[in-house]
Order: C-alpha cells, then sequence, then structure tokens
C-alpha cells in the first residue's frame, strides 16, 4: 500500500525546487519561503496527488497543481494572519509579526500569483479546466473568510451558515485539490467531480473534528491550549450546536463570562450536558461517509483506496 | 480617425457588466465595484483594445484582457494604500479609509483573482500566451512596489535604480495591456512584443512626467497640492537627478528642512539652477520617442497610428 508520505515527500521537494529569487529581492521573497516551509501535513497537495495517481497510475502530471494549491493556501494564511491579526502560525511567528503587515500582504499578493503561474504547467489539455475550477475555489475561499470575519460580529448565526462558512473557506480549496490532481491525471468530468466530492466532504469533516479538538483535544499533544474558541468566542459547530438545542440560555450566560478557565470548565459541562461531543462526531461521521462514498463511485485501484478511506478515517479521529 | 472615448466607453461598459453579487456578499463585493468606478482614464484597457483594433481590425477580442489588466491595475491601488497608509484615491476616500483594512486585503484579494477570472474568457489560441504575459507583468509591479517601499528607507537610491522601479511598478502593465490586446488581435510573437515595448515606454515618460507635475503642475487642473512628493521627501526623478547633479550638497539641505511651502520653493529653485525641468522633458521626450519607434516598426492604420502618437505626445505634455 502507498503511504502519505511517499506523497508529501514528492511535495517538500517541488516546494524546495520552487527557486525563488530571495538573493535578488530578500524582502518580498523570504517571507514567501518562510510561509512555505510549514512542516505541515501538506493535505491538500497530497490529496491532489493521490488522485492523479489514482486516474493515471503516476502521480507526476500533477505536481503542478499540488503546488499550486498548496502556495495558494499559504498566502491565505498570510492575508488572514493580518485581518486576523494574528502573531503566530503553526508555533512560529507570523509573517506580519516577523516583518510587518505591508510584508505580509505583498508577499501573500506575489505568492498568490506565483501560485497561478505553477499552476499553468499543466498542459493544454486539462489547464482552462483547471484554472477555472482553481479560480472558482479562490474566490469561495475569500468569501469564506469574508463571512467568517462578518460572523464574529453577529449574535444570530446559524449552524446551517456556519456550515457554509467552513465550507467555503476550509473544503472547497481540499475538494479543488483533488479535482485538479484528477484533471491531471486525465480523469473525465464526471470523475474529476466525485474527486472534489471527496475532498469537499473531508474538509468539513477536518474542520469539525477541529472544532471539537480545541475543546476536548489532548493538551500533550494538541500543540495550543485547550478553550482557545472558548475563550475568545469564537463561532464553532460547538457553540452554535449548543445555542441551537435546550441549554441555548444557560449558553448565552457562560458566553457571558469573562475569559477564565471557569468559562472553559462551564462551557465544556454546558457541551457535555447538551450532547455535543455526540452531535460533532455524528456529522465528523455522515461527512467521512460521504467522502467514502464519492470514493466508492469511482474505480480505484484497492491499495490507493484503502489509503483514501484511512486518510478520511485519520483525519476524522486525529487529536493534532 | 477614432477617438480614445469610443474605447474608454466600452470599458465602462464591460466593467458595469461584470455583475459582482453585492447584493449576496455586500461586504466583500461593495468595496470591488467602488473600487473599480474610477472616473480615472482607464489608460491601460484602453491601450490593449487599440492594439487589438490594430491588429485585426476590431476591439472586440480583447475586452478580457482590457477588463483583467483594469481589475488587476484597481486590486493593485487597494492593497497600496494599506501599504501606504493612503486616505484618500482620485480624491475620493481610500477603501481601507472608508471601509477598513481587513476589507481592503480581502477585496482586493478578490478582485486580483476576478481579474484572472475575466483573463480567462480569452480563447485557447492565445490564453496561455496571455496568462504567461500577465502573472508574470503581476510580479513585476509587486517587485516594484516592494523596490519602492525599500527606497523609501534608503537614501542612496540611484537613478537608474529609481528607473528600474517605476519600469515594474507603473510600465510594465502598461506593456502588458498593449501586448494582450495583440495577442487577442492574433498579431505574431514579434509584432505582441513591440506593442508590449511601446505601452512600457509610454508609462515611463508617463510617471516621469507626474514627477514633474508635482513640482511644476498647475495647480488648477493638477487636482492635488503642488510639492507634496517635495514636503514627503519622496525619491522622484527630479529629487534624484538633483543628488546627481553638482548641487547634491545644496538638494541635501534642502531635504533636511522641515516640511513648509518655504521647502517646496527652496527645492524648487535648486531644481531650477540645476537645470532638471530640462532632463525632465528629455527624458520623456526620449522614452516618447522609443514609443513611437515602437510604432514605426508595427504596420498600422493611419487613423490608428496618430492617435496612438497622439496618445504618447499627450500623456506626456499633459498638466494633470
Amino acid at each position: 500500500m502507498d503511504t502519505i508520505n511517499k506523497y508529501s515527500d514528492i511535495i517538500e521537494q517541488a516546494v524546495k525546487s520552487l527557486q525563488l529569487p530571495a538573493d535578488r529581492l530578500p524582502g518580498l521573497y523570504e517571507p514567501i519561503a518562510y510561509g512555505l516551509d510549514t512542516g505541515g501535513k501538506r493535505l491538500r497537495p497530497v490529496l491532489a496527488l493521490i488522485a492523479c495517481q489514482a486516474s493515471c497510475g503516476t502521480p507526476d502530471p500533477a505536481i503542478p497543481a499540488a503546488l499550486a494549491v498548496e502556495m495558494f493556501h499559504n498566502f491565505t494564511l498570510l492575508h488572514d494572519d493580518v485581518m486576523d491579526n494574528s502573531d503566530t502560525r503553526r508555533g512560529k511567528p507570523s509573517v506580519q509579526k516577523k516583518w510587518d503587515v505591508s510584508t505580509a500582504i505583498l508577499s501573500g499578493d506575489t505568492l498568490a500569483t506565483l501560485a497561478t503561474q505553477v499552476l499553468c504547467r499543466l498542459p493544454d489539455p486539462c489547464l482552462r479546466k483547471a484554472l477555472e475550477c482553481f479560480n472558482k475555489s479562490a474566490i469561495e475561499v475569500y468569501e469564506g473568510q469574508q463571512l467568517d470575519m462578518e460572523f464574529e460580529k453577529r449574535s444570530d448565526v446559524s449552524l446551517s451558515e456556519y456550515l457554509e462558512m467552513i465550507r467555503l473557506k476550509t473544503s472547497v480549496l481540499l475538494g479543488c485539490a483533488a479535482k485538479l490532481g484528477a484533471l491531471a491525471g486525465a480523469a473525465t468530468d464526471m470523475e474529476a467531480d466525485l474527486w472534489y466530492a471527496y475532498g469537499e466532504a473531508l474538509g468539513l469533516a477536518f474542520q469539525i473534528q477541529d472544532d471539537w479538538l480545541d475543546v476536548y483535544g489532548d493538551p500533550a499533544t494538541f500543540g495550543k491550549p485547550i478553550g482557545g474558541d472558548i475563550l475568545n468566542d469564537k463561532k464553532t459547530f460547538l457553540m452554535l450546536s449548543a445555542l441551537a438545542g435546550p441549554n441555548a440560555e444557560m449558553m448565552k450566560q457562560a458566553m457571558a463570562m469573562p475569559a477564565s478557565e471557569e468559562k472553559i470548565k462551564t462551557v465544556r459541562r454546558i457541551y457535555d450536558d447538551s450532547g455535543i461531543p455526540q452531535a460533532c462526531h455524528n456529522a465528523i461521521e455522515k461527512y467521512t461517509d460521504q467522502a467514502v462514498k464519492a470514493l466508492d463511485n469511482l474505480n480505484i485501484a484497492p491499495g490507493l483506496y484503502e489509503l483514501l478511506v484511512s486518510l478520511a478515517r485519520n483525519l476524522a479521529n486525529r487529536t493534532k
């Protein structure tokens, strides 16, 4: 059976081979290299490579698409950290903190265009379709970020609005990555759309698990303090589920508490009493099943199929 | 003879027909519509349309390219105004002032992707070449902005470094606009490159004229206070020419003066004594001649040729 590492190694190699002209203009390109050196999972580009492997027997044709999606994703993080005024990213200082706001904006812009430039390495038969999916997904990611910012100022966000927001902000890019990989592997349009459905459902499961981990994660492995979303009154699947349930009033009172360990405990108790962990589990399972169902409609070699199913199941059961 | 207005009308029409979903997500799309409603000259897209008209007898095939370049240009203004902390743009509040920094960043990002999306309306035969030129020019524009910001902190900027900066920040996009228009009009690669040379040289002449107008413009028609660059110690063709001339020491002393009408007068006197207006005139003429020379190597119908020459000459002699 293939391993995820085989594919993430290809990505690391491709990122290294980008040859950014950092010597010529370090003020612009060093922050880009810093932003791309994530130590992250490279989930999106790995999806692109696997979809290509499954479609044509080799991941190589999808390398431009995989790299483009990873670059685009990292560009959005550079700008998100300015908009959210975040000082850290994956345990390191964010670009806007390590350099400054202007650098994060301009290096981000450059990284976004570099991503499109890399995507354009795809050959003619699939370039136009790849660009259509890539541009559409990019716009949806911006719309998701806009909704996320607007939700901060609203007290009446519904669970379905929230799900649409995370679909836009997170899931469509996973769907796009998988679809682009399939297109690069000469998949049919129908197959490419099934790959999109797999990535999109995976992304929803992933984000809900992320919300769950913030409250119920293991502090030893989670990598950041537990309860951060509660302290920041962040709209999450958990909060909005509680607000839509029988303990809504209690939840509102808890949200009015000042940030403290006591607040985290209180909210967690309400979540426990309201069956929120089970609701998370059910939603994650629903989207994971959706992802697997999309796979089942594709004709994927057994080894790869297992890898993709375990990718979905593992994401939904991860502890960090 | 054709008129510029004929072409700028096509652009206004195309901008209006964009159908941004401002009803659905006003927080993201209203700032974009605001940023695109410039009342400006639409110089870049007009160039694209004229190059197309000259190449194939109609401007229509270049509309996606023209629109894309105009949208890209306006995206850069949204972000530049954040980086430069500018509160006004063309006499109106900038997006970052009227809304906020996050809005200017995210609406700018969206506008940039929308620009690429519109460019992708070009048909296959020229799409790849158009994207190559567009992406390359975009990266150069960012590099120009980076250099511009770095120059603010340096006291040893040379005139040739300055010219390279304005080439990147301003001229390449005019070159790109003209080249994309030609490509859309099925011009050969060699013709397209001559159109690029025309636009690029025009851009250099335009920017030096802009620097000149800030000091010697007619307050009645210039639209902003005369001497702004002097008060802000902004590196311009005039300042760097003076610093490279015999009155460099006097110029340095004048630059050390506090911002005042007296400072403007003093600097202008040094410019006058150093022959700077003539140096501007010579440089503008040099680049205008370069632009016309590129035209002369193209086989352009007489009426259009005259329009393009007068466009170059008028830009170089404008008073606002």
